[in-house]
């Protein structure tokens, strides 16, 4: 393998993730081959008529035959399953990654399953799409996006500088942090984000007049709401791949929502405008 | 004044909603002349200007001077300072309504202020946009937008049908329910997701590595948190005027939370399933 182009890689998951990274690394000419693997060969297919994978096979631990790197973008309620399937087919030096929203579960799996846990490197990208499958890929979802990797300490160096590599080669920008950062880290600004917007559907969802008051439901709601819109069996891996995490946040989120309710209950204006100011102020400065 | 046209009508407050209604009436014919008024002079000739108001004052009392229709779109916490002002120089005929967000406040200071709150029609027109001030004012800002309208069983029938044909003139869909359902549909669909996403910026803030935690926050929390940025003073009052609708709602969600918390905590995937999965099928359903 020479340094900067991959020769052959598996893609483990040809969704949306796996999919744009296949797209992005053949634009780029930083891989030869790409072989994709999944369940379902009709997205296979689609994936390979998109130029996102060279061929497929339907066996994770054919998949990975010869490759060197192989990135897992299944769910993370099926990543213990593939790491079963793919340990004892992978090469001594074949570098494994993946693209999980929550890295410390994944850590503890792959210690657990694969012979060499060093040429192990923990990733996620900080993008995704609410629309899944193969078809779903895009060449251009990682330009300018995030990719965070969480290497340990006993992860060898050049697996981490080729996932690097690999990542910037796509049009991402990666930086490396400990993986426990990273699941608080992301408990509080997507999973908490994520239950309390599926947790407002599904209250209103249950009353009694529901359609009459999703009837008057604004476009604020719409934008608040989005994310509810989001795949069911995903979120409910992320869930239990980092409870936690996000345990700790629901948390902090609800006693500050007490306050909150409290000021209202007191017709404490001054407290909700010192809140609403700075939640304002922030928002404009980081998101503005 | 003629079935379906307005011949003098004041504008009380011309921010984006006042202006927005000014522009559409004018467009449709619907009205002869428009006197604005507020307390930014610069804001009224800007609205002058664009002709969303013929002529302005900043003397609410000299606005309603023959007015036959007052439209009050100040904030909720001016409301009733300026119903104070304007009681002594309103004519026996002339109708009154608003644009605020929660009603049964104001019908509250309607009644304790006006000679006439028979002539009082309460209204909110579920259109809004996150920029304030004249300059954001539309003249399409209402098409195919609802306005709900809340008379009372003593509010005059001619007054209510007036302000439908105006909200019809500029476009809207008009309805009608009782204020206090209108309070806790509002409450539900809008006052508490406000109160959410302010809750999650502001707890965010208040963290030590905040310009860090923002940096990965990828879009779904760029649109979970566009009400965040919506005006301080605004939404002060709103909570104000809405308490009780308002606490109820917080404290059902805040129930539902701990649901989804205590599913997490047992890791419960079943329900977490169940409940992400009514979710986003109530919101594909209604926002899709």
């Amino acid at each position: 393998m020479s340094a900067g182009k991959i020769n052959t890689m598996a893609i483990i998951g040809v969704g949306s993730i796996g999919a744009s990274l296949g797209l992005a690394l053949k634009a780029a000419g930083a891989v030869g081959e790409v072989v994709g693997c999944g369940r379902n060969e009709d997205n296979l297919k689609t994936a390979q008529n998109s130029g996102a994978i060279d061929r497929y096979t339907t066996d994770p631990a054919e998949a990975v035959q010869g490759a060197d790197v192989v990135f897992l973008a299944v769910p993370m309620g099926a990543m213990g399953s593939v790491l079963q399937q793919i340990a004892p087919a992978l090469g001594e030096e074949t570098i494994v990654t993946d693209g999980g929203s929550s890295k410390g579960s994944i850590i503890r799996e792959v210690q657990n399953t694969l012979q060499h846990p060093n040429r192990f490197v923990p990733g996620h990208p900080i993008a995704g799409t609410e629309r899944s499958g193969a078809e779903a890929g895009q060449g251009d979802l990682y330009q300018n996006r995030r990719v965070i990797l969480t290497p340990l300490d006993t992860t060898d160096a050049d697996a981490t500088e080729c996932v690097t590599q690999m990542w910037q080669a796509a049009g991402a920008e990666v930086e490396t942090m400990s993986h426990q950062h990273h699941d608080d880290v992301l408990a509080a600004t997507s999973h908490l984000p994520h239950m309390l917007a599926f947790g407002l559907v599904d209250s209103l969802a249950r009353m009694d007049d529901v359609d009459e008051i999703f009837r008057y439901a604004a476009g604020g709601f719409r934008d608040f709401t989005r994310i509810a819109s989001s795949d069911p069996v995903m979120w409910r891996d992320i869930c239990l791949n980092n409870r936690e995490a996000l345990l700790d946040a629901m948390q902090r989120y609800v006693k500050d929502v007490r306050d909150i309710y409290k000021a209202v209950d007191q017709a404490d204006g001054d407290t909700l405008l010192e809140i609403f100011t700075r939640a304002k102020t922030t928002r404009d400065k980081f998101c503005g």
